[in-house]
Formats: C-alpha cells, sequence, structure tokens
C-alpha cells in the first residue's frame, strides 16, 4: 500500500514559503495568511494554499522564538476511530508530519467512538501535561466541547463545534465535494447523472446531496429524485444502489453514477458488470475518499475527489502550536480561526469517466 | 465499514473464565496455561484458546491484588504503520480494549517507519513513565531490542526479537496460513492450485510458500513451479500474476490460486473477469487477512484466513500487564513466553471456492 510520500522524503529539502507560493500561484503574503486561517484570503485560495503546504510538506517557521519552556514537547491526538475507518491513519499521519516539523511528539488515544471511554483519556492527556490536543473526528462531525479540559488548547479536525464551544476546526467543503464531482461529469457531456449515495443521515450526506443538486440545477439539469439511490455506505449498498439505478432501459439509464463514496463506487462496478455494462464505456463512475486500497485498485482505477485527511491533520497541528505559542505570548484566542474552515477537496483523475455513448 | 464487535459489547457481560474452556472445548485450568502461554499446553489448542478469549473478551483477573502503586496506569503502543495500513488499527484495537478490561489507558506513537523518529518516541514514552511498551509491527518482521528503553517492561506485537532479545512476542504462523487454504482448497476437490504471491522478501511471503509447498507435497500433488506467480502486495499485482495463470489453455489452467492476500485476491478477480472466467465456477480464489473492505466487499465474497491481529493485540496487552504485575512482585521474566508465539489463524468461509468444474 501507501503511495503516500515518507515523513522522511518531506524531511530532506525543506520547502521554502516562495515554492508554496508558486506552487499555488500566491504570493508569500498570501501563503501566510492562508496558513493562518485569514478570512482575508478568499476561500478557494486559501484551500489551494493548504494543500499545496502539505503536499510540498512546509512549515512555518514561528516557534524559532525559544518560548518553549513549561512545555512538554507532546501534543495529545484523540480519536474516535482508527481502528474501523481505513483512511483514518492520514489524519495521523499529516499531524505526525507538522508535529516532527516542529519538533514536538504527538501521542494518539483511540476511544472506538465510546464517549465515557474519550472522556478518560482526554483526562489522561491532561494529566500527562500535554502541550495541546487535536480532536480528530474520522468522519465529518458536530462536537460538544468535552469536560476535563481545563485550559488545553484544543483543535478539532474533521468536525465542528458546536453549543457554543469556540475552538478552530477544519472539516471538508462537503457541497464544493459533490459539486466538483457533478462538474467534472456534466464537463465529459453527461447530462443523465445519478447520485448513489448512503441512508445514513451525517453532515457528508446531507452536503453532498445539497451540491449535487445545486451542480446539476445551475447547468440547468433536472436533478430528478428518480436518480438519486440509496443504500449502506460499502459496496454491498453500493452494488444495490447500483443495480436499481443500472437495470433500467437504457433510454432511461445514468450514463453516470457520482458516489457517496469509493466503496459504493466499487459495488456500482459490480452492479455494472453484472448487467453486461463496461465502465465507463456504457456508465461513468465517479467515487469520493481516494482511499488507494480501492480507488487505485479497480479496473478501470476509479476517478475520484481526495478527501484531504492528510492536509487537515496537518492544518490542525500548525494551527495547535501556534495556538500554543499564542499562549505563551499572553494570547488567548487565535481570532481568526474560531468559525469552521471547510477545505475544498481535488479531482483524482483516472480511468472511470468518458463521455457518455452516442 | 466496521462489523467488528464494539468495546463496550464486549464490557456489557464479562465472561467467565468457564465460557472461554466452553468455547474452546478446553478445560478452565487449560485456558488459565494458554493465556500465560504455557508450552504445556499444545500449539493448535493454545491458539483456540487465545482466540476464543478475544471473541468472547475475557479478561483474566490477575490484578485484583492491589500492587498498583507506582504505576501511571498509562501503556505505550509504538507501532511503525498505522497511518498507511488498513488492518493496523485491529492490533490497536485488541490491545485498548484489553487495557481498559485492566483499566490502563493506551497512548500510541506512530513512526511511520523511520527508525530515527521511532527512537525518540520511545523515549517520549519512557520519559512519561509508561508502565510498559508494547512494540507492534504492522507486517510480521524481526526486531532488535531498540535503545533507550531502560528497565520499562516491552511485548512485541507482529514481530520476533532477533539479536538475542528476549521479550515475549506473537506472530502469525505464516507456514501453517498457506496450510489451511491449500487443505481448504485440496478438500474441495483442487489438484491444479495456484499461488499469487509477492515478489516481497518477508517472513511471511517465505513462511507462506513454504506452507503452500508442504501442504501440496503432504497431499501427493506436485507443486510445480510455473503455478507460482509473483507480483506487487496489491490488487495491481494480483492482476497481473493472475493474468499469467489464468491466460493458460484451459487443461493447463489452475482450477484454484491460493493468494498472498485479499488485494491481490482482488487482482485474481479482475484477471478472471478479463478472460471471461467466472469465480468460483472456472477458478476457485483464497485470500489471507479477512479486510472487510476488500474480502466482503468483492462479488462473489471472498473467502479467506483472516490474520489475528485483534487476537494479538489483546495477547500482547494481557502478557505486557501481566509482566508489570510481575515485577511488581519480584518477578523479573516471563519465563515461558521467552520463545516468539506463533499464532493459528482461522479461515472465514464465503463464497470464492467452490469443487473444479469437470
Amino acid at each position: 500500500m501507501g503511495s503516500e510520500p515518507r515523513a522522511d522524503d518531506a524531511n530532506r529539502r525543506r520547502p521554502s514559503i516562495a515554492a508554496v507560493a508558486a506552487a499555488a500561484g500566491v504570493s508569500p503574503t498570501t501563503v501566510s495568511h492562508a496558513l493562518s486561517g485569514s478570512r482575508a484570503v478568499r476561500a478557494a485560495t486559501r484551500d489551494r494554499v493548504i494543500q499545496a503546504a502539505a503536499e510540498l510538506g512546509y512549515t512555518p517557521n514561528r516557534l524559532a522564538s525559544g518560548l518553549r519552556l513549561q512545555r512538554t514537547g507532546v501534543i495529545g491526538l484523540a480519536s474516535d476511530r482508527i481502528a474501523t475507518t481505513a483512511f483514518a491513519g492520514r489524519i495521523v499521519q499529516g499531524a505526525q508530519q507538522a508535529a516532527r516539523e516542529r519538533d514536538v511528539v504527538v501521542m494518539v488515544v483511540d476511544s472506538e467512538g465510546d464517549a465515557e471511554l474519550e472522556a478518560r483519556q482526554l483526562r489522561s492527556l491532561v494529566d500527562h501535561r500535554v502541550d495541546g490536543i487535536l480532536l480528530a473526528r474520522m468522519f465529518h462531525q458536530r462536537v460538544s466541547r468535552p469536560e476535563n479540559l481545563g485550559d488545553t488548547p484544543v483543535v478539532l479536525v474533521d468536525a465542528v463545534p458546536v453549543d457554543g464551544w469556540q475552538a478552530p476546526s477544519i472539516a471538508p467543503d462537503e457541497p464544493a465535494i459533490a459539486m466538483k464531482g457533478v462538474e467534472h461529469l456534466l464537463a465529459a457531456g453527461h447530462r443523465r447523472i445519478a447520485f448513489a449515495t448512503t441512508t445514513d443521515d451525517t453532515p457528508a450526506s446531507r452536503g453532498r446531496e445539497a451540491g449535487f443538486r445545486a451542480a446539476l440545477t445551475a447547468a440547468g439539469v433536472d436533478a430528478s429524485p428518480a436518480f438519486i439511490e440509496r443504500g449502506a455506505s460499502d459496496a454491498i449498498g453500493g452494488r444495490e444502489a447500483g443495480r436499481r439505478l443500472l437495470e433500467r432501459a437504457s433510454a432511461e439509464r445514468p450514463t453516470a453514477v457520482f458516489c457517496f463514496n469509493d466503496q459504493m463506487a466499487m459495488g456500482v462496478y459490480q452492479a455494472a458488470a453484472a448487467l453486461g455494462l463496461d465502465v465507463p464505456r456504457d456508465c461513468s463512475v465517479l467515487g469520493v475518499d481516494d482511499l488507494d486500497i480501492v480507488a487505485a485498485a479497480l479496473a478501470p482505477a476509479l476517478t475520484t475527489i481526495a478527501l484531504p485527511h492528510r492536509a487537515m491533520g496537518r492544518w490542525g497541528m500548525n494551527t495547535l502550536l501556534d495556538m500554543i505559542d499564542g499562549v505563551d505570548r499572553g494570547r488567548r484566542a487565535v481570532a481568526d480561526v474560531a468559525t469552521p474552515l471547510f477545505l475544498r477537496c481535488e479531482l483524482v483523475e483516472r480511468g472511470s469517466v468518458a463521455p457518455p455513448a452516442r
């Protein structure tokens, strides 16, 4: 597995702010503002800069000040599902790369979704005087402030704070994911575009469905409810939703299926094969996640929208370390990151999208 | 994802030693000996007990003694590849479940395979006075004793100690994995059995190839070198190895392919489909891993040998906590686990194996 760059690759050549600016097509000042989450930078620009920084392994050099007395040099990363989600590790990886470049060690605790256990784990991290805590959710969630955190700085990753909790947070821009996917299919010439989505009611499913409809509406295409089919968010759910979409007579059949995730897309491939349909000749398929073990493994390889887990983990860690730095300097809040940052995602083009057959 | 039982299920009803004994078909005394790794228990029995204990969520109740002064109640789990292997989390999950039942918290560090970073992480764990360290490798490896551990107790998971290091360790019994797989195919009536394996030279690839040959030889079947094809240990490698095996004339073609892992098996499915062959009618396929996201997702679902990551994580944690308990009591070594414990694996029957066509 693992086509992701190794931590030591990133370390070998330390990229400059100018390199990030060049890659993102902006000025170094914009890079600096974008990485601190400034609202003065346009969202699309900011997201491009965050992803360019993650790809190049760029670290803002803000910790040269030597204000590191009183610190343990340890950051806690509390997650809910390392053990049971395949992409969970990418958040850990992004956070660890940033931590390493800024000379702190990450300790991970995993509650497997058990709130009582997480409370105990957070207490243990605070007792061990970690300098700060990254609170990560393995899919986009709304989170209330845990008790017992004391004044330990916290940043949320793949989650947004609710119930009046003010903490920096980052999550994928869910509507934008679906809009990008549908726009790619529209650009390839498709008009009969279906959505194979999950029955789970989450910020991701709601946001992506809204984006799906918005992109079609903007293009003047009817987002017929008949073209949305739901199932479990795995290959079996995708297979069933795909069968219901593809078993129709050819004039009624979608020519492209946008899928909630790569696993559902795998199921749509299977439904197509069972019906004697070829991907992408008879039906284009597009996923979300860019889960190596699925997207790169399918034949043809899957065109998909990459969820930016590594970039989110990296941003979260850098933001947390900046906060800690700010606390040392007597500043309490990081004002301009007090509202959630919703990150745009990149499309990874592989072999599953083609123009519709005549 | 995640058909694995949740931690809280295991907690609701605490199983007795009698329940484990009944499930494994042995006496409670044998359960006790098996879980402490005693060599007086037959390997097959011991492995059955370890897996039954993991399935039932059984915890040996050895920590009632109150010898817990001087402890921090924190165990470090140092791994090399949480971020980039899909099943890594199961070791963490097994270790965490055992830890939770014995009232300790686990902190995970992940070096992404970087030895220098791991040394720093281990130092940090020791500095934080963890009670012990589980050193986990995300595939079966040989490991020398890291420096800087001081007298912190260490147990190895999915790894065996080398260079004279004496530490309890557990890893899958690699030859037995392949023997079980091949015996299952022989029992279904196959004689032309191929092996699609990896080009990587590891304890897993060597052990499984030895087991593959041994099982065929024991059955009086020629383990022709022509029936072993190698590739990368992913779907693309499996697709290429599968194509080389299956494009032969039908009388020369294997009727069953045993695969190094589930991802390679996914590739063999793709090769079969591209050649117009049906799994399992024209070719049976058998994997290793039981990676949910692949094995359960394939159509037909994949029969595979489950790597016992959860059971290994659980055994490692219980053994480590027993060692710590022993140290408290003035005993230094856990003598009868000083040689590696190689765990047998279970076959998970799904839909990819059928008798050969006439």
